[in-house]
């Protein structure tokens, strides 16, 4: 089963959906070394249909599970996810934490979306989590690639103002579509400089050389 | 290797690019048999990359390869077909014929269009024929689904007069988009009353049951 991502210049590619069922073995080497830093009690941001959850709560930690799609809560709630909840990972409620961990994997650390936008959200989330809290998650380095068609969408942004990874998108299966999206690859210097504009650094970097890399986060002294 | 297929009601689909370079084995069965009803001096219409003509060529038969896309057209000499031109069926010019047989392979009877165009075409390829000439080829037949979403394409066509199989549709890769193109699914009656306006008979049906299924016809007496 595939799935097309739809980008706002005209672009388009073919997913497979598998991958976002797979099993922890099938995961890039980074993410499966940065998922065993999760402590406590986890957010899982942008959870999609629970890969991450599922993995989480088989380890014993209670996650909550957010996504923006309805489909995909229905989906995490459908495979066994225990907490899941329609809403953006912006609009946390005190209640629900402290959260010891926030979880951004599959390019989730994308919704952080620009400089300003990351800055604000990570500071949200070091609200929302315990004195000692982690941030743990995958994006893609969009430097680490020489497609033309990625170049000329980089240049595109620059020319803009904006980050080169900073992308529009949106999903398209038979009749549905999603909303679009604002999502920004980054390389590890831009992350680092939005982390530490939101009150956290990098502590570890789990890169296997393809082209996504992990981090792990720590609130910033 | 895929690629997408975007419907003007905004559905999409994934194709496998391999079928449209598939050698004759992995054919459907309907297109096997008709297959071999060529005779002498044929017209390739819609040859895309190549696929009936080098077969055809193959079996020893001269052929004119014609496509609207210059990167098909590309391929096909690049694969080995000695004649393939840029162009639309319509336009054939005397001097390329008479043919003795018009291939229309993977659903490019579809071409015809709707009643009127398709009656017209037909007819400008008998006056392109030999006496005896003779047209080859296979369609889809849209009433064969249950498919929500084609119904509902169906039930939109007949609200606005059209025949339910009448589909825009065209066809993106990564950054490249091709024209829109307006293609005719039809049943086996729907064709016979198209081929009888335009002074051809349905002489033999290569139907496996399955979505498609092909025809040979030939010049009414």
């Amino acid at each position: 089963m595939t799935f097309v991502v739809e980008r706002d210049d005209g672009w388009v590619a073919v997913e497979e959906m598998a991958k976002y069922f797979a099993p922890p073995r099938r995961w890039i080497e980074a993410e499966r070394e940065i998922v065993r830093s999760a402590r406590g009690l986890v957010l899982d941001a942008g959870a999609g249909v629970g890969r991450v959850a599922l993995h989480l709560q088989d380890r014993g930690h209670d996650v909550l599970a957010v996504d923006t799609s309805p489909g995909s809560i229905d989906v995490c709630r459908k495979r066994g996810v225990r907490r899941a909840e329609v809403r953006a990972v912006s609009s946390g409620r005190a209640a629900d934490g402290p959260f010891d961990t926030f979880a951004f994997f599959g390019n989730n650390l994308g919704l952080l979306r620009d400089e300003r936008h990351g800055a604000w959200l990570l500071r949200r989330l070091r609200a929302a989590g315990t004195p000692d809290a982690r941030l743990i998650g995958s994006i893609r380095d969009p430097y680490r690639i020489d497609d033309p068609d990625a170049l000329a969408y980089h240049e595109r942004n620059r020319r803009r103002g904006r980050m080169a990874g900073q992308t529009r998108f949106r999903l398209r299966y038979r009749s549905h579509r999603s909303t679009w999206f604002d999502y920004c690859l980054m390389s590890l210097p831009e992350l680092t400089a939005i982390a530490s504009a939101g009150g956290w650094r990098v502590d570890h970097v789990a890169d296997d050389g393809g082209p996504r890399y992990g981090v792990v986060l720590s609130v910033a002294g």
